[in-house]
């Protein structure tokens, strides 16, 4: 394969539709390099295990819903430890990076990298990048060993600092260079991980012998092709207690309101499972569905409707939904603040503002509405015991694929089991809810809320779902958020 | 299929290896039953959601570690509504009844059959039966109401009871019959689905319309074929409380040694995860992976070189464990209690007893043991926001199905896609802890625990694993945890 | 004693300057009433209890920190039950209603309320007063029994729902006499019992054996005399998670500031408690202190310091807090929602925007500010185990004063003692924190902050403190929180 | 005064009957010891605090609930910071030593030891004691910095270790005095107040400028004079989880018991909190108040009771209740371990066993009993905000104290207050639940259990009560718990 060219994935084809989206190994572009019996196998812990190391061909299936007559589709590289290396445990020199906002299990991901390369790996050289792709050349770096790192995963946050903004691939990796450092780990989400394939890119023009690998990080869950990210369970289970409060608010006064923010900038998972996880919401907004506010079918009448029948209502809104709503009021606006910056868009606060305008003026109608927005408090908690185990089982694939030479790769959850991503596939486009799916339906089922869309689309809709549909590949074919 | 011969399943075979094993439904003893269109098709919520309506031909794969040439092994049917219902909604007669143990997330899936046949089905007569199985024939019903559920998902235990031991079948089919039951919804163990399947086979031999679902419920996660069960998620998480005592009086004294006891009679998921998230655990002890106490490579040595390493140790140990030791004791034991019953044979008092007494007397080493038994504290809790969610689609997929006619069959989780699971390949055996599998290989590999395979076990172990081994089919073969 | 002449508190002077203000009761105007034997001497709970009924001359005092030869100053009756009672307890026609703002708690005071009525005085006609004083003349009333108020301690809000604003005292005292009821227990902060007061003195006017008894609720603690207002201690322990978040956010970040909004319209206790137990906490605004933000000694300037040594900080901030520096602004300012109201000035928006404002324009500092504001999610989480007790206390002791014929009173914990509070004790002022006191130096010392007096105050305060100050009456004289 | 004879407390009579129960000073025995101004006077946060130092005649009344001509009774002296202190900082080398079982908030009081004699005085020697007692001699000592202890109490347990058992006086004032150490501060409970005693006794003989400081630690709530210990408040918060899981599992069957062992080896404090904030208990046995099994007003009779009346029920017992039903069946018994050690005698499971056999046996009653034991889980846990705003104005007032010279005594809350006691009134007796007081008799009424006293008792108990009791000195003639 020549360099350049899609140098991020390897297609391999095989019998009845087989497709295996392979990752890219640092003999692709050198030569001749030796490998080593994996030191694993001298572990007393793992020299019981029979079956431990992963086979060469083990390949993970990504899709599951099947007719008996349908073609295999896509599989990625199954992830875990090889029978043989492509670096000494000497000459290891890693480097662990945190980019972006907070998420629960940061800390526990680096806990786990540093603890797997040591442990398993006897790697004792590993390096903290302070405050994000910038501390590569700006910063001094911090020296990670088990025992600093040993009870980090108790606390939120990142231990080693984040940031967010531009950065200069080029100085990055010329300190790697510089530095002697030959495995990078980059915790990040989208931007991150775009980062990261720069930077792949840029050692692999250098012929520099340097794996990289991502470990995807997005606590709205919304990378394409794995099951969940992590921080997601914690986020969700956090976000009940605000939901709670919004709906204890909610019930305490005549016309009770409350209203709750969750994240989620492009897409709505952490508040349809944090709707679906709590059963007293009424309301879930999420980008991917539009909706609107006055008229028939919207959201005004529904919240009318609601407070007669029950009293009180309590409203989750995802943080970018509604954005084509507030996008028209702001250009016409002139909502700044004191030193002359447009005033962040904060769709919670907007609606709030709107719907306690409405009812007041328009319907002479007394509500009460509160306003949650638990975004900092969710972010900050350390990951719960599932995103504990599943921090610690990301963090040990990606070594295990570093050691075995892999490069240009995202360590991920695929069907349960983990995997080698090439990056082009988590970064060229982000996951949604999808609305035309049976999850959403769920919701919708579960609030009894409108679905937003005006009479002629239902009947089209409907139209369309007449004909027996052809589910040749399924919900497959999306990157499809049921049931999981 | 002639009635009697399997009856709980039925095997479909495709190209390329593909076997459905798929469940009965009420037209393969009932002729000639009437359908009618789903009441879905007319709901607002789900009138908008294209391919809502499972296609009739979508199965699930078991098998999701493939190569490129291996057979495509078994499936089973793909969970969800259909387009045709073989219950009118006025006609159903639905009941609940949980058996067994507490364990987080029960009144969840109470209140999600309850809400679900209501909400999407307009089914309206739904009984609880009173205190398990028993309570068909010898208590009153419960009327259940989305208004009575409303809140139960809230609080731990089962709001219908629940108990252990023996009962009628034929009685409970007779309550059935008198009744004019015509869905039983039953949750509960090992135990109870075998009875479940009891119950479906007199129902079929009777000839009677009456669909018979499953949902599994333990705790230790011992159920084969599925993913997890429901509560695991809880349970592991709590135990974190317990663990973090442990561990905390442990450090605060010279020698300490916290000793926890987790759930678990036939395996270790619960012990084994807990100890996988906390990171403060030494040595987790569970009954798939025997252990000794004296001499070389055993647990009273490893405590020592512990102790004398770090002067505190903390030992997960879950219920089941060691009772090959136990058993061996009690035989010539006469530990009765003051009313000449035998004691219980706790595991978890019983190793404390034992490592306090080797170490007082035969070491002349003074340590401070605690003991923490936190079981009931774990099962009475209700669930977390991810078990809320699992819940809910477990019931509501065991509503679609018993609306589709399907019956004996069982609501599982299998590759994170619901799916429809005969009665028998959910009690043919139990699931357990595979230890010579990586999950296993993980725990030890972060503890550092010894394995308490004699050297010859080790050297026997390593000559099979020398040879590349053939992984054709690798652990999907087995009832595996790895990675989920 | 004259009717209308401060028919709220009786004055008893004894010797060494023993000063008793003593609560009105139903004899002041009702002579001739009839008394019962108590009917907690035939309860077998409290038969055993020897001196179990109060004697008629105990009282608390308030002061407590005294000199060998100070006065005895003032004293409160004290609460519990009498040997007599004015009332039978088929007579008893009890009524319960809760106004303004949510605080743990609640629901524990209006349960213990109907507990103690039932189970201590046989009395079964308790009426719930629905969504507040308006809730008299304009809603049904609900029926409360011990079985229906079983549950709600175990959740946040008020089960009788609540509202703010205005009311008409005759018609809350025409419902009253129309509807038969004899005792009315009012849970409110400020506003609330200076309502109160006002129907008592309506009821006392018409003459009605009506006993008016109010429970103070005010989650900041702002009512003067008692020692702390219940759900304090639940609001304080909660707002830690906050505290924690904004300190992990900031820790996470270069120059990371959070910022967390607390409870405290008038004074800041929450917030000063808050910052006590917190120990992440740089700095604490709270408006009894006043602060300014630009030049030496002023807040932005300790931030810059703050940040060089630190690199992050935690600013915690009462929402009463700067309000003069927030007026001024608003004075000029043409800040408004989109319907043309008046932005409701929040100080913690308003600083966090002036912060980014002074370091991204006067000091081209990029810090990353976090703002908090967790109030819903504090006020609506159920009172902890300390708040239950005193509720429950509380609770009792309001209703031995009803039965006893005491009216016109406030239930209150004066000195670790219930007591018998007059009226007009608590509503003439509002308690704050005392700056010149001991606790606030504790808090300053603590976090290290700039006390914002300018050096001329700092002298003059100084040349106060020089010559040995008559502590004469101490601490006492003020409603002092030092200590409690 | 002489030394030897009473060396712990210093009389001071004045008029109308008060007495001042003074604490030593090392003045008592060191004559013409130099002072310094309290550097405290040149702290800003303390400079503009008027009233900051505590005047010299301050003392706090034991006495509150009082009448108008009641003498004025016991008074201890006022706890603060002092104009003039008797150590130079530069001189001050302080240490630090926990002794006993582990309590929440521990590492609190030790944090803010050592952050107030820093941060108030500038003290920078200060020295932890590893593993309590014996480490003064046995052990290498830890340097303790404000840095060192800045997180500390976020973690339970002791952050120097602990121990229990016998340490040998003269070694420790030896070490004391080798290591140059003048400022000791202990943390422990009754015996180690004893210990206190002893060290504080032999430094006095020796004529050392050494100040012995006691902080009163045990989670049992059982040192008298002093409102509550420290950790208490988070002892009984945490004690709800457990009384939670018990009722959930009692309600979840048929004749469901639940039974839960909290702390108190001598006292019910934690049990009969716990109850009173539950409200779901419907038993609590404490040690002050003997119980017995069989026959008429005994448990077994109220079991079945409550069985048949609710369907279930729970009951807390305190570690301490029935010992002298526990003893007379330990005399006859032969329960011993493995290897010949009498058992513990575990009144949790000795009346779990006793319960399920009488039930089984005499009544042929099945019922199912949960036994949960939560001790460990509720020491192990960091004090909440309550409890850690109380640590630190224990610890801070106890470096007031030392500062100022004063020595052999306890910091501790009087009232509300805090004070400074001689050794001999906190060591002399235990603090227990007077069962003739109001506090129990509210218990009781919310349980309705029986109070356990023979009927003679009862009709005694009652005769006394008749006349109107000379309430002369009230409860505060005990130590009493009422109210506080």
């Amino acid at each position: 394969m020549e360099p350049g060219s899609n140098s991020q994935m390897k297609l391999v084809t095989g019998d009845a539709g087989y497709l295996l989206e392979d990752v890219p190994h640092l003999t692709d572009y050198i030569p001749d390099m030796p490998t080593y019996p994996n030191p694993l196998r001298f572990n007393p812990a793992y020299s019981v295990v029979k079956q431990y190391f992963v086979d060469m061909d083990d390949t993970v299936a990504q899709k599951i819903v099947v007719h008996k007559d349908s073609p295999r589709g896509i599989h990625f590289r199954r992830a875990g430890p090889r029978q043989k290396v492509y670096f000494n445990s000497d000459e290891v020199h890693a480097c662990i990076v945190t980019c972006g906002g907070l998420c629960p299990g940061l800390n526990t991901v680096i806990r786990e990298l540093v603890c797997g390369l040591s442990y398993m790996y006897g790697v004792n050289k590993v390096l903290g990048i302070d405050g994000g792709y910038r501390g590569f050349y700006a910063k001094n770096t911090v020296t990670l060993t088990p025992k600093v790192v040993n009870d980090i995963h108790k606390r939120g946050g990142t231990s080693l600092g984040t940031s967010r903004g531009g950065f200069d691939t080029c100085k990055i990796v010329d300190s790697i260079q510089d530095r002697g450092i030959n495995q990078v780990y980059i915790i990040g989400g989208d931007g991150t991980q775009k980062g990261a394939t720069a930077i792949y890119e840029e050692i692999r023009q250098r012929g520099l012998k340097v794996a990289v690998v991502g470990i995807p990080k997005t606590i709205d869950n919304d990378i394409p092709v794995i099951d969940k990210s992590f921080g997601f369970d914690t986020a969700v289970e956090e976000a009940q207690r605000a939901i709670n409060a919004a709906h204890v608010e909610a019930e305490s006064t005549e016309n009770g309101v409350g209203v709750v923010k969750l994240m989620g900038r492009h897409c709505g998972f952490i508040a349809m499972y944090a709707t679906l996880a709590s059963r007293d919401v009424d309301c879930c907004l999420i980008p991917e569905s539009p909706f609107y506010l006055e008229g028939e079918g919207g959201l005004f009448e529904f919240i009318e409707k609601r407070l007669k029948e029950n009293g009180h209502m309590v409203i989750v809104i995802a943080e970018g939904a509604g954005q084509e709503l507030l996008s028209e009021r702001m250009q016409s606006g002139d909502q700044k603040d004191e030193s002359g910056n447009k005033l962040l868009p904060d769709v919670g606060l907007w609606i709030s503002h709107r719907i306690k305008d409405h009812f007041a003026n328009q319907r002479k109608m007394l509500l009460t509405l509160k306003y949650i927005d638990p975004t900092y408090m969710i972010r900050a908690i350390p990951g719960n015991a599932s995103d504990n185990v599943y921090c610690t089982l990301l963090a040990q694939s990606a070594v295990h694929g570093a050691m075995a030479g892999y490069t240009g790769f995202t360590s991920g959850l695929v069907n349960g089991r983990h995997t080698y991503i090439p990056f082009n596939r988590i970064t060229e486009k982000q996951k949604k809810v999808v609305i035309t799916d049976r999850m959403w339906a769920r919701l919708l089922s579960s609030t009894n809320q409108p679905s937003f869309l005006g009479p002629k689309v239902v009947v089209e809709s409907k139209k369309e779902d007449e004909p027996p549909t052809d589910l040749f590949d399924g919900e497959n074919c999306k990157d499809d958020q049921s049931g999981k």
